[in-house]
């Protein structure tokens, strides 16, 4: 994962880039950056929380910038590693990205070889904004032009494998947002009174900053704002038309709740999760519906009512864990529960309880917590899980591990929940999650994670090489679960 | 408001010291501080959260020691102003307390005048920590007695008129707690099974940190826990039994959820508050039940089962914004609530919507979040407040301002409603308020910001000097009202 | 100024670098910046001395790398502007250079137009490496060559009017170093016992990290370390032969007295520089010879054999005066001038005092120093200057101001003297100064600064935008004159 | 070693008190640090040069302040073992000192039993404080006056066994300087046209802040400047009169030159102990005379004079080396020699040179120089020392280590000569060294440090303690030696 804002305007947007990038923190805790044009481009880029970037407001100005926050990494990822890039030619282009390349060791050789091009970092941003540079620069010798650049992001398209949300910053010239063909991240738009212009990874940006949102980015899409006139928008689909395969996994983990992605609200999806999978969970008789906060607190409101039970906050969630104790270590993952939970002895103590949480990883942080449960008293305890099991590496943006650290893996249900340590377990069925998060939209989703078909080729050598090396770019550990 | 947490075993504490700090981080996010003995003594201070003391932890060594966060300043307060204090003679004593000191300029002036001893700080921790070295200075010259220390804290109970939670430190001797003689603030403590003793502000630290909870200290008493062996631990009431008059505003707003004070869950008080102003709330008729996050949550649901209607998380929370966004003032409050709060507009178009707060200062807070549902659609207002109207400042360390910054101040709840922009208003009475908080306990409480009944003596003069010039010492704003 | 270092062997060199950095530190402490290769560049780049790099050594890897010290700027210039500057196409390059590009506004105007490349800073070592990168992508299309690498620093040559000695690190190709066709700037080069070749600013470089000095690049050479066998070099003038117009303010002023460049040793030139100075100053039948420390000893010792007087260390200097002290403004410099110098009472009181300086510029602190020996009691100041006038800008890399701030700018030697108020003054006379730096050698010299006499074409138009708008890039004020 | 400043007068200090530090910044180069009281104490202290406090001068407000600058320690010796330190009672006194205590432990224990007290750092300030803080106390019940000040200042004489010169800040009172009976410490004191009076380790202060300077405190004296008028000095002898024993090292090598110290120009004691020197070699008929920069320069000058040889640079020391390549480990020192001084190859090749350091301590600098000036072509290598061989540890603040570092203990001339690669080898006679260093005054010294004539009582034990355990105090390696 990772988040991305872009803005074009008339005003100074540091400040507003910032906190933009504080509303989609969740996205991720592990570096923040900005990158501002006016004349020069200016950066900066920190470890840790956007917030950090705070101090360095007054050395970003000019009125068009992108920023990133970017999730923990598993093998460390400096500061040299973060995002944005910058490329002083063609024309000078700051880009960040939210996604993952998939057949980025190829795109790299290709380029040192074929190009004489270095790239200097392990994140695919510098990659993709190397790919794009190229292609632009090829159709640009004579002067920039919007079809130039709509054709190289075409050309990109045919060249990189994965998923990418991108907004690109041309300077002088405009600002650029473009989704992959099957639009597996989320990219939205919105325009302001004062006639700026905003992209981000997901619609709480917009809210934030007082646009109005004007809906995403289409697979495929690219979407130009120029600098002259930034709501004079210009967009086109750079590639024949596909079928969407948005990431399910927004829904169930990652976004926030008041999100509204390719016109799914974030937080109905996960009413209507709770409602599927609480008529599954009726026989089960509980006395009392506890979620894991916060993630799952929408869904179990929903399955509570649906089982006819109530609702009770018998957990706590201590606000104030930063991302010091998000650790990629199991050893600190399970010390860290009790600085994270508390539990409410008063609402479990001789009870039944039904714990809902979104998912099951490793099921570490899960077995930590059913015991947090007992411990305080609870007579019987039952999981309930507003996802499938997942047993499929993620290949576009989110690290899961290896297939082998999956709990799920080549397990049945009663196995989790032995081993979780709960009474009974219910997982969501894969049908089920589809038809909750589509709603009443239209919207095709990427479920590899749950059942492996990927909606981008992926041969068996590829598979093998990513299971073997896991790069530490922008690729990282699912936190809390 | 502030936190203390105290800590004396046998292995080095800092690191637990820092987890328990992080567990009731509530309390204070403006400065932290921690000072540890290991034959000296080591501090570190630090503006910011506690985390920031992470990186000193090496310079911490010692098997005890206390930590202190801090509640934001109006006026500043730099570190040096921080607790905790160190006074080398007698013995070496390092303080932190809880509270505030009402007789603090005379008893500055006292020490100055009559015992040619300077305060170097504007945080009454260090009067405190004067005085109880005064006093115990003149208790053992021929060497430290338990009962010397039992002595000076009864004639310092005798000197200071205010609320204090303490907890001291002794080289070599051992660790002290004690409370004023009205129990006004909170302190708990607990024992592991390593052979550790900690005191805490709140029960969460005990919690977090794997000890068993063994109860309060008392009103007017004093837990002394031996270097030698801390477990075996020597306790006695050093005032007269007076009525304890413990702060109802813990219940109300500041304490987590899952404390428990004086034997009462500050959870279930919750849930009671909810309950008893829902049966008030019943002929309005709304459509939804919905809590301002995080602390309205649990009186929020009670209150929607007590007037039968649908309990929803209509406002989403950002928990990334941090102590940046708690500033003094006005204009930038208002600013802020957008990027603490979104509306999901799902839940609250169309509807009647009840909102539920647990109190009202200003009322800043209160409009802009009213109007934030009114923009989402909400087709009338209603606000649910946990606590009666605020009149009155308060003298013991939570800082509401002089009493003409609170809305309430010769105000009907009407007028306060259209002041806040809502249809209807409805407040908790005060008798349902302490009905609900006490439950089936016998505990008093201090009411004071709510009726003006000061539990120690306040002469006008005091009062008078007290809203003049409000103090910048442990004395805060409250966030978020 | 400007100080650079390239090393290139075998072993991780950054802390090599670091202390080659340090041996040149008195060519600025404004910023210092490393970069190393790896297989990716690393990059370091800091406000202040070299020293504070030392904290960031772990993070620069790589047996190849550039390093770079920066004269204070005048208006500015942050870390952005710092060098090095990396490209990575075509292969990567790292860059630093020293020196001064004339056409710097037209060059940057042409690369945006006509190749659509934005310069992102305002040091011209981003356009040195712009135009460099440019010139050898076009000629290593299907691969790299060190005949392209030549080729395309003699077309640089050709566009790039002005001083530079540059370093210039492609990857995994190797190392490359090169001087203007003027050979305005010192270069200079070694090898080391063990395989590793390193280019320095100056031969202390090469002392302190034990290279044997190999000798200078020639003006308009191009010399280059392969990374498969640095010591395997090989060089090519890459200019057509022109006459060398070495910088002889380095003599002067500059560079360090241990230093030798192009065959000349700076400390005994500077003792022929006292010697023929002194030949004219015997007349005045001076008691003591006093040089201003530290730059003018060597001089003055020679001056004080020459006329026969004793030599005595009358002013001594704070060792310990940081680069804090070194401000540009005047009031600043004026109330340093105590701090940095104090003056001996005993070897001046009641004495006819000959003080020697290496130069005079704007002329306030000879006024102070001249000021501060009366003070202590001289009954008579006379002021010997090692070099004649300064009345013309520098537009090779010293700033010295616009010709208006020169005190000799149409001003006489009398006037000089009475502005000062020494009793005499004796400039060097310029034939004398160049006939001192040359001695036995056949070297010439720029000495624009003197006599107007720029060594590269400079239209009225650009020595009219030089003196209006002074950039911040590398040009700075001439410390402590 | 250390210095001290204090200062006190109508203005703020703080800008002052920190050119002050930097004028005596060669005293110490570890820690630096000020207190300064405007109604309260405020307090900096950092790690590292004075320089550093620069970012803290606006937090240290108040028109009185005294300062300290930290020689290395060998041990560590964090910030909080940094000076000045302050106590609240009585009244709230703030100190600095340069010196040592040779009955440390003896008095910390005592306090600590007899007195409760706690010395919670590992500074003998702390301890000077301590027993101040305490006599004083014990004088004042009934208020301050100067009397009980003195006669606390004589106790404090009685009690403590050692060398310190010590100034004080008295909350509201005003400032003090005292220096311990035998005066081993040097302290000055001087006037301002503005009313202000200052005190310092060396004249050189006073000159820097054009105060004028009033001489020296005497031996077992007590100076008081009354917060009041400052300028009203009143002093008293507070201890019996007893013959000065001034540290001769301050002449040798502490000291900057153009202090005076108890009347003595350290200039001209250099210079007298390069002619006192030069008599003893006249024999070696060497080439030339080349001082070991910075120190040697004065005495080198007049040994030349003395000799009748021409005095050359031969050496070039690196201003830039920092603190950072002070290192008490042995191997560092030598690697560093090459950073420091560099040769220069014109004055050494081919001739007999005859190097001028200070002293020889272990002697690893001096085979190291020797070494540079073989290489650099040298044909014969003499060696003057302008000090005896040093033989016995320092108890007063200087740390030379245990004697059995000493390169010069039980060894001879010859020997010496030939482990640090010297064909010659010429120390300085005993007699010769005071003659030289007393000139016409008549001041007594201590020179223990060469003949183990201690001018405090010091018994075996104290002595063989002291060889064991050195404390990392203020006690300190010498560097360059």
């Amino acid at each position: 994962m990772c988040g991305i804002v872009g803005m074009i305007g008339r005003e100074t947007v540091a400040a507003d880039l910032l906190s933009g990038l504080v509303a989609i923190q969740h996205r991720g805790q592990d570096a923040a950056g900005m990158a501002t044009y006016d004349g020069r481009f200016h950066i900066s880029k920190r470890a840790g929380i956007a917030e950090t970037l705070r101090a360095h407001l007054h050395g970003l100005p000019g009125a068009s910038g992108v920023g990133h926050v970017r999730y923990p990494t598993v093998g460390g990822g400096g500061e040299q590693d973060a995002q944005p890039f910058i490329h002083t030619a063609p024309f000078g282009i700051a880009l960040a990205h939210n996604g993952n390349t998939v057949n980025y060791a190829q795109l790299k050789e290709e380029l040192w070889v074929r190009h004489r091009r270095l790239l200097n970092s392990e994140c695919d941003a510098e990659l993709l904004l190397s790919v794009l540079a190229e292609e632009l620069s090829r159709r640009t010798e004579t002067g920039f032009s919007v079809d130039a650049l709509f054709e190289a992001i075409g050309a990109l398209a045919e060249r990189v494998n994965g998923s990418y949300s991108a907004v690109a910053l041309i300077a002088d010239h405009g600002m650029v947002a473009f989704r992959d063909p099957r639009g597996i991240k989320p990219l939205v738009w919105g325009r302001r009174a004062d006639g700026a212009v905003a992209f981000a990874s997901e619609s709480v940006v917009l809210d934030t900053l007082g646009f109005s949102a004007e809906g995403d980015i289409a697979p495929g899409e690219a979407m130009f704002a120029p600098a002259a006139d930034p709501t004079a928008v210009v967009r086109r689909r750079v590639v024949p038309e596909t079928k969407q395969r948005l990431c399910i996994f927004e829904f169930v983990y990652f976004a926030r709740p008041d999100s509204v992605i390719d016109g799914i609200s974030v937080y109905e999806a996960r009413l209507r999760l709770g409602e599927r999978l609480g008529r599954r969970c009726k026989s089960l008789d509980v006395d009392v519906v506890v979620p894991v906060p916060d993630t799952a607190r929408a869904a179990a409101l929903s399955l509570a009512n649906a089982v006819g039970k109530p609702y009770r906050e018998g957990l706590i969630k201590n606000r104030y864990i930063g991302r010091t104790f998000i650790m990629p270590h199991e050893a600190k993952r399970r010390t860290s529960v009790r600085l994270k939970l508390n539990p409410i002895r008063g609402e479990l103590a001789g009870r039944h309880v039904m714990l809902v949480d979104d998912s099951i990883v490793r099921g570490n942080t899960s077995r930590a917590i059913v015991e947090l449960v007992r411990t305080a008293g609870a007579s019987r305890v039952s999981f309930a899980v507003c996802s499938p099991p997942l047993r499929h590496p993620c290949l576009y943006g989110i690290d899961m591990q290896t297939r082998n650290e999956f709990i799920a893996r080549s397990r049945t249900e009663k196995d989790v929940a032995r081993l979780i340590g709960a009474d009974e377990l219910v997982y969501q069925r894969l049908d089920d999650l589809v038809a909750a998060v589509r709603g009443s939209s239209s919207v095709d989703f990427c479920t590899a994670c749950f059942d492996g078909d990927y909606p981008t080729h992926v041969d068996r050598e590829t598979m093998e090489m990513i299971e073997a090396q896991r790069r530490t770019a922008c690729q990282l550990p699912l936190p809390g679960t």
